[in-house]
């Protein structure tokens, strides 16, 4: 749960002034997204989301993050764009952070996602990546196998701590993701980490798609390969659900046709994404206070995951 | 900052199913208050804040505060009343607390009122007190002379390693206090914690009152002078604003005339309202953990409040 910096209303309403956007009414710190401040503002014309990024979030990779929030805005995508102040800035410093005001969407992130709900995300996500064929920006994927392979060394013994043997789990997985990991499938700006908190719906109708702050170029097939571990398990990530995973990937596939190659290398391309939050997961578990008012999320969660995909039958992704 | 438990957007919709207050639109957990989870919640016809109630509300209370919520809403007071459920309920259970749907206010809470503002919530006061004279039911202040002593007691020789010599001055303002608090003032139901947090303001003017879980039956003067010592320093207790306090008074006895003895007795409940956040600040600094991710408030910005109300001339506060 987020707001770490406090920012008043009277910033706020100074802040506002720069802005063509109406005069403060409301100014709620809001626990949005893990990474960031967040502020639910409310003005006499509209509502928008103050964001403060946090040291996770790296100030030089924002304009990339801005840059494609506008390209799919500008393509009706839903998504919330940076709005840009009357000097056409869309980054300011708010109590010596890096600030964006952002377009407030309607809708609620699911706790428990059905079918046609996962169905529905696979459509949104299938019509973000066809939106962003034409956008040429890049930015490497931190948190592809080098990234991995860096968070497994930090985590080092202490991974066995977690569970025993789990690094011996996480070194036998890297070295089959390195030997096997496609190199040569369609690449994109990919959303990277599109969970259900980050996908707000009214009922089974997307009505937004948020929190870019992953967003990276790589393997556009990786991007459905993560959402597919966010949204076809239970929490524990034990419970597999074929419903909401033959949704997401028909769904996925009625808008941007995945080809045999793409097909073919999901089972692998999943199996990266669970180590992916299975370390970041590990990583955070061993470096946040068990007492801290932060939830640590638990990583074995994800390894539960990994087991599932590497014993997976390669039917479960259609095709 | 708060929001300790979390509500899924689908036991907020199926919550709302028992209202007439439209559907689901969008939900955010706030950071609002310290004592309870909060969320920011729209409908297809309105806003509203969910509350669910932590530990250090106790249930039984709840009928107390909305009552007096539903006594001041009826009679024009800026509150925000408990929405009644279609059966006629105001009190839910939510994830095994109890819980209310409130109404929400527009407004902010300043971080630096000026001394207009503080004029405005002087009178704010002053009319939430007329509209209370005939509110008739009763709670007792736990956190009165009784309450401090017993606070006190619990914090022991812990409060000399806040500051060296804390317990003696604690104990010697007990022993003052004891002779001297008076007895016969006019009492009503007050808010008894209208820190600037509580008070929503667009401008200079007071648009909502909130946070009555503090609210007791205690003298009506005291619930001026806890307002005083909210208002009327900067936030170190060090920075005295003669401006900010001659106008919460004048804007208080304008609408509900101070008696003679009323203001006479103004250092003393003063002094008073300063132990009671001096010992409840002091408690939870000696029980929350250094690096925990609520912010500790300083014990000792309401000691400095109390020296200056010992030796402050007693004309500060006009007559």
């Amino acid at each position: 749960m987020a707001v770490y910096t406090h920012v008043s209303a009277e910033r706020i309403a100074r802040l506002l002034e720069g802005y063509d956007v109406g005069t403060l009414v409301s100014a709620k710190g809001i626990a949005e997204g893990v990474e960031n401040s967040n502020y639910l503002i409310e003005t006499s014309e509209n509502r928008f989301i103050l964001t403060l990024y946090e040291k996770r979030v790296d100030a030089s990779d924002l304009p990339f993050f801005l840059d494609m929030l506008d390209h799919l805005a500008q393509r009706d995508q839903p998504v919330p764009p940076a709005i840009t102040d009357r000097d056409g800035r869309r980054i300011q410093t708010v109590e010596d952070r890096p600030a964006c005001l952002i377009a407030f969407l309607p809708g609620v992130s699911l706790g428990e996602p059905n079918a046609d709900q996962s169905g529905a995300t696979g459509e949104a996500l299938g019509k973000l990546h066809a939106a962003l064929a034409d956008f040429s920006n890049t930015r490497p994927n931190t948190l592809s196998l080098a990234g991995w392979h860096d968070l497994a060394d930090k985590c080092g013994a202490a991974l066995d701590e977690i569970e025993p043997g789990l690094g011996a789990t996480v070194n036998e997985e890297l070295t089959y993701l390195d030997a096997h990991w496609p190199e040569s499938l369609p690449r994109s700006a990919i959303h990277a980490d599109l969970f259900p908190d980050n996908v707000l719906m009214l009922g089974n109708r997307v009505t937004g798609i948020i929190d870019f702050y992953f967003a990276c170029t790589d393997i556009r097939a990786y991007d459905l390969a993560v959402t597919h571990a966010a949204w076809c398990f239970d929490d524990a990530g034990t419970g597999f659900d074929a419903e909401r995973s033959n949704a997401l990937i028909s769904g996925y596939d009625a808008q941007l046709r995945l080809s045999d190659a793409e097909r073919a290398a999901l089972p692998i391309l999943a199996r990266g994404a669970s180590l992916r939050f299975l370390l970041t997961r590990a990583w955070d578990w061993l470096n946040t206070p068990a007492d801290a008012l932060v939830t640590r999320k638990d990583p074995l969660a994800f390894l539960h995951r990994l087991q599932f995909y590497r014993n997976a039958d390669r039917g479960i992704f259609g095709g």
